[in-house]
């Protein structure tokens, strides 16, 4: 079958039913399976024959055009399709539509070794651009009503090749999670008439407690109501409704914190698998200042699973207070030239 | 620090913060760790003093009295306290509460290598019991607002220890999920008259393509927008809000219909990881009429992760319709003794 969304009758809550995502090798991997895969990697520089035609590219100046920095491609395995239309219909007391969206991977480096800890600064503002970019771009097509980006970083987190890479995904509906997330925030404006997010921003900063790091214009914080441990919120210091409005300024201080983060949790975390998802307002927002983009990390660190999926209620064992604490004390260790990290030596880079 | 209940000043969810819990072996397991302890095993007969004493027991009959069947004692390493009051407060903008509830293990089985899909029926209907029996015994307690049963079967769905064991929380709040759960049923009910969970299950019954299996009290289907490949709910054929109302018949058909889909697990997907969680309306819910309590059953096949944490949108590869089949077409395997599931064949019951 293609692709469907289908809808919870009960929950409002859409889901992806794509049989072509089963087709993709090791579809449901057992937790002994290693990422490697016994072909060539066809996110490696010379293979890109390997994948889908580029939707965009980013080169270093200077260079011949194979030399490319950032690719993004179609996935090829998508979970939606970019052509023909909608399609809504009811099946009884069901709603479905066609599985209508993009689904496009970021190659964000040459490097096959490499992920967001080791790369430059300039390397990880290109990510971030590509971001932006593709964001913008796929906003022009009108049937899509969110986009969305994010990295899933070695397998426990979902990712099922090695080489870094993440995935944007343009959606024909509003996920359920940013419905959640505008509308508790459009509750908190009519009562304070202030932006939640800001409000939070400032009472952190405050008593900083919960604060791990912060620059110019973001500020990393373990949320106090944390649902993982060390899981931590990157929340810009300036209102902002949508991501795509970001500065090339804002990029480079966003690029600087998320690779402090991600290097905060090798260090302590001992290079966990972890994943991050950029959330903005959907396009057309109509009251941006109730809500404010932010990017949320989480390392997977705990097994935890169904009994969370089923209840929606979480159980962290790490005060958020105390994660802060051990990521913020790691400052003395942060301080040695970016070379070191790379490298690592076997206290820093034991994989888990 | 003592546990709290923290609420997320968006999201309006509330969190167990548990610094106890990280107080257990491994609270933050590496993904090659086995689940097997090095000592004895504080579930197996012999070991009781190792666990606190018992707030339920069931014995067979004619036996000593150290001869149990079922245990239920609370946790070692609780989530939740049951001694004080909530003293709720707030901290600025964000809400927060002791961490006052129960957090209770049900041990089973005596013998530490079975497991759901290997008991007699009878030890089956013994474990309901004892969720039923504990359920009506806490909700007595006025600061309880909810109570659930769970179990995490395999190290990957959450189990820290071998043993078959389940967890029964109680709660001083209702869980957001059973909050959308009842929100979602009564707009139903105010546009059509009629409980949702019953329209589904005439629904699927007149056209059984989801259907997996099905007694006189039960019917197991793969619901329609499966967010997980081989998810299943367990729908009870007769309305009924609360799981505490259920017959000692429709407790036997329950193990029976339990004990099959576990069957079926074991031989389609190679004895999984699962998760079973039981959903029932909250205690004194006031429109019993619009809410219908059912088991939902989750393998964990895939490692997705953050990413639908974070987004609330969820791509299954496996579309229900197929899932339910290939769960059916065991039916010509499982017609075997017994005793054939608890020793296996290695096509059988080989560990993923």
């Amino acid at each position: 079958m293609t692709s469907e969304l289908r809808k919870d009758p009960v929950l409002g809550r859409w889901v992806i039913i794509s049989g072509e995502r089963s087709r993709r090798p090791n579809p449901f991997r057992n937790y002994t399976t290693n990422i490697e895969s016994a072909g060539p990697c066809p996110f490696c520089p010379g293979n890109e024959a390997m994948t889908p035609p580029e939707v965009l590219v980013y080169r270093s100046k200077d260079e011949d055009a194979s030399s490319w920095k950032v690719r993004v491609v179609p996935n090829l395995f998508p979970a939606l399709r970019i052509e023909g239309d909608l399609d809504k219909k009811g099946e009884g007391l069901y709603d479905m539509m066609r599985g209508i969206g993009a689904h496009e991977v970021v190659i964000e480096t040459r490097e096959h070794d490499h992920n967001p800890a080791t790369y430059s600064q300039d390397q990880m503002v290109a990510v971030i651009n590509a971001y932006r970019d593709r964001m913008l771009d796929l906003l022009r097509d009108g049937r899509f009503r969110y986009v969305m980006a994010f990295k899933n970083h070695g397998a426990p987190a979902g990712a099922t090749l090695a080489h870094a890479h993440s995935q944007i995904i343009a959606l024909p509906v509003v996920p359920v999670r940013v419905n959640w997330e505008t509308e508790g925030s459009e509750r908190y404006f009519e009562y304070r008439g202030r932006c939640i997010y800001c409000d939070i921003l400032s009472q952190e900063l405050e008593d900083p407690r919960r604060v791990v790091v912060q620059n110019h214009h973001f500020v990393a914080v373990a949320p106090y109501a944390s649902r993982f441990p060390f899981e931590i919120s990157i929340l810009p210091r300036k209102h902002e409704a949508f991501f795509w409005g970001l500065s090339q300024d804002q990029a480079t201080a966003l690029a600087e914190i998320l690779q402090d983060v991600l290097r905060r949790y090798r260090l302590a975390l001992k290079d966990p698998p972890y994943n991050y998802i950029i959330h903005t307002a959907p396009p057309g927002y109509p009251t941006p200042d109730r809500y404010h983009w932010q990017v949320e990390v989480i390392p997977k660190l705990t097994e935890a699973a169904g009994f969370e999926w089923g209840s929606g209620f979480f159980i962290n064992p790490m005060p958020p207070e105390e994660a802060a604490a051990r990521l913020r004390d790691l400052e003395q260790v942060m301080d040695v030239p970016e070379g070191h990290l790379v490298s690592g030596t076997p206290s820093r880079s034991g994989g888990s």
